[in-house]
């Protein structure tokens, strides 16, 4: 028994198999360019092996409603060759065998309550906060999911009072991607994170819209334990001032965890997402 | 088979009991005083029937995590006399029967789903606007709660540009609740909400709170229905202004259903909450 994976991002796609047991056994990545190229590519690698599953987590919106005749696309992405792709229907053309399909982030949040920094846990929030931001959960054991998935990167936060920036997002401006997902720290200092890292009032804006969405997963979901991952999450100074103003604004309402433990990075690193994918193949088997 | 249900509110308590199939069959109102004097109300009425089982829905705080040793515990709660009080132990305490326990507005939202508004949905948040602002959601047919239960109430939301009012919530200040539950209406501008039901200018910055509001909860939990129920949410005229504020809000980036059919009433009116309780009963027996 042999899985299959693919973490479909904007800029890469990650392609696994897993051993018999269902680990991670290798991985090849593929530039995301056209849906045709980049599958070709996918094909060609999963074509020399027998695989019982396959999970797919996605960058999105997709469309993860099974009733609905879009079930499987990838919907109002701005990558415009993807958009309104049946991206599931072209895996599945390819190999009849049980194919899981959920977002990104929704796998890494599978993968890092299974196998990572919330195991045994029966819910958590996994927030990645890179070129986009974007978030998933598990909530009671299940991923997180409803009408559509969540696009937890685009909720609206109440701006710093310092801010001049007017946000990237073509769809809500200054939304919570819009103004602190990596291109807006660029264009807003017209330098990378990495050229920033030292500058603390950078990080203290970040933190303090990190914090206020923090806040309203917090009180929306009750998540057990909130990971956070993704590029600018790399500025590992990032974490205190989050846990500090995430602290000032709940205001002692709800009880929490100690915030260490609360608030954290992800166990599984860059292969949360990968891990996740795996996990949702073997759950195709045994649902 | 007969079950009990307590809707604890912060005013008052409804206490019913259902028939043989588990249908609301008679209810009893009693004002919220302290606990022991509330609850000899409550145990006189339930002392001279044979229940099964009992669901309460709690005004919170609550502690709802069957780990925790102040599980059952009302806990942080501005009415004094409730604060810290094992509500769900005194009860246990009276009657050796099963009994499920989660806060009002979960318990609405469960109620709304099985029997109401969003009756065969796997999936629904249920808002309360009232003298407080409350949510409850059911996800993948479950109640959801994770290390504790939702406070949807107090999120933060960004501030109309007209705003001068400094909000009532003790621990947030200006979060939702803050801003936009009843006595906030009434501190602003000094009527009840009654006495300013023509006035539009008072509607549309109720709406364009409660809009954003419900952008977080469709973005973060994907529900497939949202049901908005409490006093001031009985102003009809606010659905249509939370609609039109709530559509320029997406700004089309998600698929959803026709904001008409999304965004609704209770089906259930005021018995949405104690119905929930009744199911919840009933679960304890089943599950």
């Amino acid at each position: 028994m042999m899985y299959g994976a693919i973490e479909a991002g904007g800029t890469k796609f990650v392609c696994a198999i897993s051993d018999e047991r269902g680990e991670l056994k290798e991985k090849i990545s593929i530039p995301t360019t056209t849906p045709e190229e980049t599958l070709e590519h996918v094909f060609n690698y999963f074509d020399s092996f027998e695989l019982s599953a396959i999970g797919i987590g996605s960058f999105g919106p997709i469309d993860v409603n099974p009733t609905s005749p879009t079930y499987g696309y990838v919907t109002t992405t701005p990558k415009t060759a993807w958009k309104n792709f049946d991206f599931l229907g072209a895996i599945k053309k390819r190999y009849a065998i049980p194919i899981g399909w959920t977002t990104d982030v929704n796998a890494a949040a599978l993968g890092e309550v299974k196998k990572g920094a919330a195991m045994g846990l029966s819910s958590c929030v996994y927030l990645t906060v890179g070129t986009g931001i974007g978030g998933g959960a598990v909530v009671n054991g299940e991923l997180l999911s409803g009408y559509g998935h969540p696009e937890m990167g685009h909720i609206m936060v109440r701006l710093h009072p310092d801010e001049t920036f007017k946000g990237t997002c073509p769809y809500h401006g200054n939304c919570l991607e819009g103004i602190a997902a990596g291109p807006a720290i660029e264009q807003r200092y017209g330098k990378t994170g990495h050229e920033l890292t030292s500058d603390s009032a950078v990080w203290e804006m970040e933190a303090y819209y990190i914090a206020q969405a923090l806040m309203n997963y917090t009180l929306i979901v009750s998540p057990e334990r909130i990971v956070l991952g993704g590029g600018v999450m790399k500025q590992a100074q990032l974490f205190p001032l989050i846990r500090q103003e995430f602290e000032k604004l709940m205001g002692d309402y709800v009880e929490l965890p100690p915030l260490e433990e609360y608030i954290v990075p992800p166990a599984l690193g860059d292969n949360a997402g990968i891990t996740g994918c795996l996990l949702l193949a073997a759950e195709q088997l045994t649902n």
